[in-house]
């Protein structure tokens, strides 16, 4: 059966561009023993894929040129030589860019019940578990804080605005558009917002936050950081989660550096990568689950259309053209 | 009774002079009940006094123009008018920079018992737990592993450095000049030491650290850890004890930014005050001498003589004159 998948090309030098990006025809392979053939519905693009574009040391090893890309995908089983899944249910794992994927049983998990099947790639995937567990597990919000999100309109950062509304933080969120802030502001909840394209971000933010932060997540790195890093309270925590302002650069930006803040306000700044959270993803997804059944918690994607706009959808995030969880329709 | 007391004559700009201090004559007032009044024998100068001397927000509150500095100090009683001490004991507290000390019983405590007084003032003192918190409970050390410490032959550092042997790690120090790198590979046992003034520390440490660094226990900050920052490890600890590289800065320097390197090996960069471990004081300082009883860990002071030595002492600390603890003799 004929195929299409999308190969690393070359590695990106700055911002990606098409070029790096290879479309190729290719055949499905025949299934062994345990294995499942899916066709893809949806793919999850995410800003941390540009790391894996990059050779050497990151969290994870990275993509090889001339090998496909792979993400977090949500599939319909085809066929199946598994007695875990059958034909017809729909499955999510980390997938290749391909229309068709022969993936081992053992990769896969069924997708959440009772909600859209895309939920698994956002709210109820990867991407809520990181909110979940970066915020409450480094970030210890408790009743009546003030909690700053950068990137606050993105996949991870709307659920982490929800979650910080939940345990009853004052919420403080920076995004990109107006559009984005008034989203953040009306229909999430969030108690002020900032268009860092347009307002001037230390400004806003010792307006907003006249006690101080006292747990910082950050998507985004770089100056929004650093004008936060001034207003940050005693026992202060920030939550490294992104920073995507400085993924497409090939040296770390320079900017004023953190250390005599933590130092000063004995705060703690920490990073983490959410598959060492494993053990604790039930609970993390039941949590998530209930907050979205109760109406606590807001979904948002913004979904493309075709495999061909793979790369363009990818490219997007550096732009901040997504609002909530991007995601590609195959 | 004439007294002579050293008053904050005003804020020093960059790197405090000799005007910053006044020395004036007073009298010594009379006790009231549950006070003693101490002769003064060693006072203790150190690097965070400079962070008092600014105003504003700080973690501790800052010192005031024409009023008397304090650091912590020891002295003998020579009259009392608590139950809990008599003439001739020696104690030790936060105290002024004066010749005589009337104190509340309070804020006093014993020396220890059976070493040099002035180890009160070091190893036993705030300054070994100090080192003991911030390394064993931020750094958490683990057998085998890599910790760097900047700042290696100060107070802090050198005690820091002989934790690290005692806990089985390889211990790299970086310290200014070469009799203190010296000391810390023949006298302490620390694996390698880097002069940071003439080598390059970055590519020392690539060398010395070649699975690169677990720990990183930082007194200095600036160009020094930034040279650190991209070799630490995976799920490494960077303890932020001070930053004396800084302390005179007027801005905060601008360097490499951290986060990514915090994001990537999901690491953890904390600051922390002593005096939130408060109530681990008496586990903490029986442990240090347990270890100083049975020949673990050494002592190292450099003592001035003259109580008009005060100020030149305290300056002293920001050319890196001293090797471990810096004492004036009163």
């Amino acid at each position: 059966m004929e195929n299409k998948e999308i190969l690393l090309a070359s590695r990106p030098t700055g911002l990606p561009t098409a070029e790096n990006f290879q479309f190729v025809d290719s055949e499905v392979p025949s299934l062994n023993e345990d294995e499942v053939l899916l066709r893809m519905t949806y793919i999850s693009v995410d800003p941390y894929l540009r790391g894996r574009m990059r050779e050497g040391k990151s969290y994870i090893e990275p993509f090889e040129v001339g090998k496909v890309i792979e993400s977090a995908g949500v599939g319909e089983v085809v066929e199946s030589r598994s007695a875990n899944f059958k034909a017809g249910d729909i499955v999510r794992g980390q997938l290749g860019w391909r229309l068709y994927n022969v993936a081992s049983a053992k990769q896969l998990m069924s997708v959440v019940p009772g909600v859209p099947s895309s939920a698994s790639l956002g709210v109820l995937g990867v991407t809520g578990l990181t909110a979940y567990f970066g915020l409450l597990d480094i970030g210890k919000p408790k009743e009546g804080e003030t909690l700053v999100v950068s990137g606050a309109a993105g996949a991870v950062g709307i659920i982490t605005c929800q979650i910080g509304k939940i345990k009853g933080c004052k919420v403080v969120g920076i995004a990109g558009t107006d559009d984005k802030t008034a989203y953040l502001k009306n229909e999430l909840g969030v108690d002020e917002a900032i268009n860092y394209k347009t307002e001037n971000v230390h400004e806003r933010l010792k307006e907003y936050c006249p006690g101080g932060v006292d747990v910082y997540f950050d998507n985004v790195g770089g100056e929004i950081s650093d004008a936060v890093m001034p207003l940050i309270n005693t026992g202060a925590r920030i939550v490294i989660c992104g920073q995507i302002s400085m993924y497409n650069n090939e040296k770390f930006g320079v900017g004023p550096r953190p250390q005599p803040f933590l130092l000063i306000n004995r705060a703690l700044m920490q990073g983490f990568i959410i598959t060492d959270y494993m053990p604790r993803f039930m609970e993390g997804g039941m949590q998530l689950a209930q907050w979205m059944m109760a109406g606590k918690l807001k979904h948002a994607e913004t979904i493309v259309d075709g495999f061909e706009n793979l790369p363009k959808a990818f490219l997007g995030l550096f732009s901040g053209e997504n609002l909530g969880k991007q995601l590609v329709k195959v």
